[in-house]
């Protein structure tokens, strides 16, 4: 009734942005991913008979409120999917840097459903395990896999061929990442909130859905045959489109800060001087820059010299679902 | 045979961004601007029987190459017009400072165009007029008129209804503009260039076509009742819907600076402060304020120690063409 699992974030090169179902956390689009080495989430989940509700330690801490709600929210999930009624004891260590800008939900969740199926030794495929993970956080269905990552759109309105699968194993390409960590503001709009405004209101989502599959098909090809300009070069612009979409809703917005900027101006300012390096931007300001191991002291000094830059945090390519 | 004619430059509230006609330069879509005092060209254009080719004088030093080359071939227009094949001496002098990134081609093609033709003592139209100076540069043809002026696209292949007309003279509200020059640095796309590629591979060009309508007919409501808030909102939603399709061609590009989105939040910033201010943003890192006379002291301060502003210049509404 107990087990531990480790996760590892994933960064997406083709963006999940925009959901068809909030409810089972469907997306508009397909998108693509890198599994991340140099951060993870490692949870044990502990179902007990004496329990009369869920516990949740984040980092040895007792967590309420909107964290604890949306962890028993996903338990109960899956109690339902196992026919249970017992409550868990839920430990979680975030080796994800809050301020690195990578959302811990990806980790946190892949982890919480490896282990949380596992204690209650469910039979689960690597693509159930997905697709329970995706009703969670919808980009955490990415980080079941290493190295790339694929996560299918699906067609369905059950959402049972919405799910990640994997292009290529972390052993495949040492393709590595920058997290550049910027000086903290305060974050105006959640993604969830911007991702909805845009589905809603942008003028230009329709171009974006319409630009994914061609995006998608390209950049797969480019791992394959591990080409790293046509690779970083979809990614980037997929990047740029993704985030060209909050300009056109109603309000428009952006996740971008002047300090943002500069570092893609940096990451532009490296290839001119002949070093292939490629950003793209979650939904809020710090940059990640995919180069080559052979690049890597040049990456990090510029990068690090930077105006507005606090931290640049490096990662190799990550391994799927461990238990441990 | 000579005649002087001093017209003031625009910046545009709703974007002119895409030709459907490179020749006769017609517009994709209709847009609006607003004439500003502060910047201006005065043009003087001398017929003479002795002369056997064109002169251009700008500022009092002989203009040769690719400007030289622009002014003549616009006066071969004028000749064909006139159906006369005199040579002509120009000498224009300009008051729009070229690193306030205003075009001097709206205000230098309107005052050249007016001179022309009334040195020739063509009789032409307010309207004629507009439409033989959008021939010179597109914008320019708004700069007949003083105030809010549309820019009607027309539908017809000859272009005789794509032209300018009046919305509300400059006395009808003090509107006041702030240009923000920033730190100059190379412009790596002209707005000719980006223009033409965006039309061309922009997967948001038809959000951003279907979209201008709307935000023209509700920026002409807000001019007309003198609603700041909505015409602001509107201009400010516009650029950033114009700048956001340079990011969804190929290659993607923006005209921003780190220094672009830095005023961008400042302007933010004074809104935050309860001190209506909005910007728009031309093909080019530079920004311009809109902002009430009352507010003056308020945002020239605010904007001027923004960091990377070297200055900050202030324009009233302006006139449209006089001859003097």
């Amino acid at each position: 009734m107990k087990a531990t699992a480790k996760a590892h974030t994933n960064i997406a090169l083709i963006k999940y942005w925009g959901k068809r179902n909030d409810a089972l956390i469907l997306p508009t689009n397909s998108s693509l991913s890198l599994t991340l080495d140099g951060f993870y989430t490692k949870t044990s989940v502990h179902f007990k008979e004496e329990l009369n509700e869920d516990v949740f330690e984040l980092d040895q801490e007792i967590v309420t409120g909107v964290a604890y709600e949306r962890v028993t929210s996903y338990l109960d999930l899956i109690r339902s999917f196992a026919r249970t009624d017992l409550h868990a004891e839920v430990q979680s260590t975030n080796a994800v840097p809050t301020a690195a800008g990578f959302a811990s939900s990806a980790s946190g969740f892949a982890a919480l459903a490896a282990a949380s199926t596992k204690a209650l030794d469910l039979d689960v495929t690597d693509t159930d395990l997905s697709r329970l993970t995706r009703q969670g956080s919808g980009s955490a269905c990415r980080s079941i896999y290493g190295g790339f990552v694929e996560w299918k759109e699906g067609t369905r309105d059950d959402g049972l061929d919405s799910y990640a699968v994997p292009i290529a194993p972390q052993e495949h390409w040492d393709v590595r990442v920058a997290a550049v960590v910027l000086t903290a503001r305060e974050k105006d709009i959640s993604s969830r909130v911007g991702m909805k405004r845009t589905v809603d209101t942008s003028v230009f989502y329709q171009g974006w859905l319409d630009s994914v599959p061609h995006d998608l098909s390209e950049i797969k090809d480019g791992i394959q045959v591990k080409d790293f300009e046509k690779v970083g070069s979809i990614a980037e612009a997929n990047c740029l489109k993704m985030h060209a979409t909050t300009l056109g809703a109603t309000p428009p917005f952006t996740y971008w800060h002047d300090t943002t900027m500069a570092v893609m101006q940096t990451v532009q300012g490296l290839r001119a001087d002949g070093i292939p390096a490629y950003f793209t931007i979650d939904a809020g300001p710090n940059v990640k820059v995919l180069y080559l191991p052979e690049h890597e002291e040049k990456v990090q000094q510029t990068l690090s010299s930077t105006p507005g830059v606090t931290d640049v945090i490096l990662s190799r390519a990550g391994s799927g679902i461990s238990y441990v």
